[in-house]
């Protein structure tokens, strides 16, 4: 299988997914459905969404239940951008080459743009009581949702996050936390919700839940790694910037080798996980290695 | 019945609801927690939360299944206030005489405990579902709440007002649509929410709703009267702080006699609404009453 032509079609056929849960731009608030269409629309490869259709699918979902899920993950990774490119956070003008929304549409639109996607990911997710009778399934779907893109998830690691480069005080531990919170925690979500939905037992959620972890952090790795290995044609952005910026990462306190290790080591562990399980998906199993592996 | 004194009682016993579903201050990420508990507990005499549990009581609830969407309904609407102080949008830095949220924690921290107390909300509602069997009810409630929470509610309506006060271009019904939306929209999700829980039929939901939009609006322009009418002493705040600030309000489109004619009007007809229902609370309608013709 080539994997990243695969991954090309995929992306396609999920953008026509969420395409069908934005908001119609219409009424006195049009600007406000613009700016998070704008925001939603500005790109990515929608691998949330993408890692949540195939475990619903590894685990023989075949509803629409899933779609306005994979939707609203869209949405709520979307939010946290827009607002971490805010100026009082890390005031970013441009994103993936183009204006981020607040550079776009002014700075209140900016904040209200990602209030409103988060909310809408909500009222988007909630649409699938509409949609199936398996009401129970969707209600602890949307309890994940909510749990790990909070506090206890996206949200704290980003607290955390902004806090130790304020306070110049991040150690390796608080570094791992970072990076299971702020990264780890929505492909959590991501692969727990399709699970879930598909009616996947309390033990194989268990599983899931940390082939998910264990891919999430061995992403966020490879981020820095990249950061340092790549060039700036491949990256699309400039490398170095985490150097550049003084930012530490995990590179800086394990070194590239060691950086390079933790990343095989994770990725071992997470293919132990899933192959733990009786069901396969040959598809998620090379997207998972594509998302650890890849060289942008 | 001495509303204003009854009205204390259920404030103190609604504060310890709300206080249950706060987040313990813990881990990493506590100072996220401190900024969302802070925000939260400045004040305020948790008219959202009161109308949906006399709401719910109108109807015959009963159980505890109301209170975590009592406490979601505040915490939205305090994630609203955090927000709209930003620097970026109102740019205050004292409400109700305490420091606001950015002003005490950092803009980063400010626009983070926003987004962590409107996530927060939905995590809080959700936790109905352990509560209750009554999931139809439960479900609904939910997208009641988002709906009126977003960008066809509170958010459209706080989207109009900052473009319409950037642009210059307000009309007479375009701050009518603000007022319904900004401030009628949580009115009536509060109202219908505890309507729903209990169990109230379709056409009761509708009459409430309906009841609900005209006491917010109402209350909105109250609150225009008393920024030209009222005393610093007893409003707490400078008056003549809207015409100080060029605020185009309903007093600058109606004039004082012409909002107090409203007032009357729209006050007419919500009791008129909630006389067409067979149930009766006397409480509520002294609440209404209240919020409505109250000196500040």
């Amino acid at each position: 299988m080539d994997i990243k032509a695969e991954i090309e079609k995929r992306t396609a056929e999920i953008e026509k997914v969420i395409n069908a849960y934005l908001p119609v731009e219409e009424n006195y608030q049009s600007r406000i459905m613009e700016a998070m269409n704008y925001s939603v629309q500005a790109g990515g490869k929608r691998l949330r969404p993408m890692l949540m259709q195939e475990t619903y699918r590894l685990f023989g979902g075949r509803g629409q239940v899933v779609e306005p899920f994979m939707a609203a993950i869209e949405m709520i990774h979307t939010y946290s951008l827009v607002h971490d490119d805010l100026p009082a956070m890390d005031n970013d003008e441009y994103r993936r080459g183009k204006k981020t929304t607040h550079a776009m549409f002014g700075e209140a639109m900016g904040i209200l743009a990602g209030d409103a996607l988060l909310n809408y990911a909500y009222e988007t997710a909630l649409r699938a009581f509409n949609m199936s009778v398996e009401h129970i399934r969707i209600a602890k779907a949307l309890q994940v949702l909510s749990h790990k893109a909070g506090i206890y998830g996206m949200v704290g690691g980003q607290t955390v996050d902004i806090l130790a480069e304020q306070d110049g005080d991040l150690t390796k531990e608080k570094l791992d936390f970072i990076y299971r919170l702020k990264t780890g925690a929505l492909i959590e979500a991501s692969m727990v919700i399709g699970a879930i939905l598909a009616g996947a037992t309390k033990n194989e959620q268990k599983l899931i839940e940390q082939a998910a972890s264990l891919v999430g952090i061995a992403f966020q790795i490879q981020d820095d790694i990249l950061d340092v290995t790549s060039t700036m044609e491949v990256l699309g952005k400039p490398i170095g910037s985490d150097e550049k910026n003084h930012k530490v990462t995990y590179v800086t306190f394990e070194g590239l080798e060691g950086s390079k290790e933790a990343v095989e080591r994770l990725s071992k562990e997470a293919v132990d996980c899933m192959e733990t399980l009786v069901v396969k998906n040959e598809f998620l199993t090379g997207l998972l290695q594509y998302l650890i592996y890849r060289d942008k």
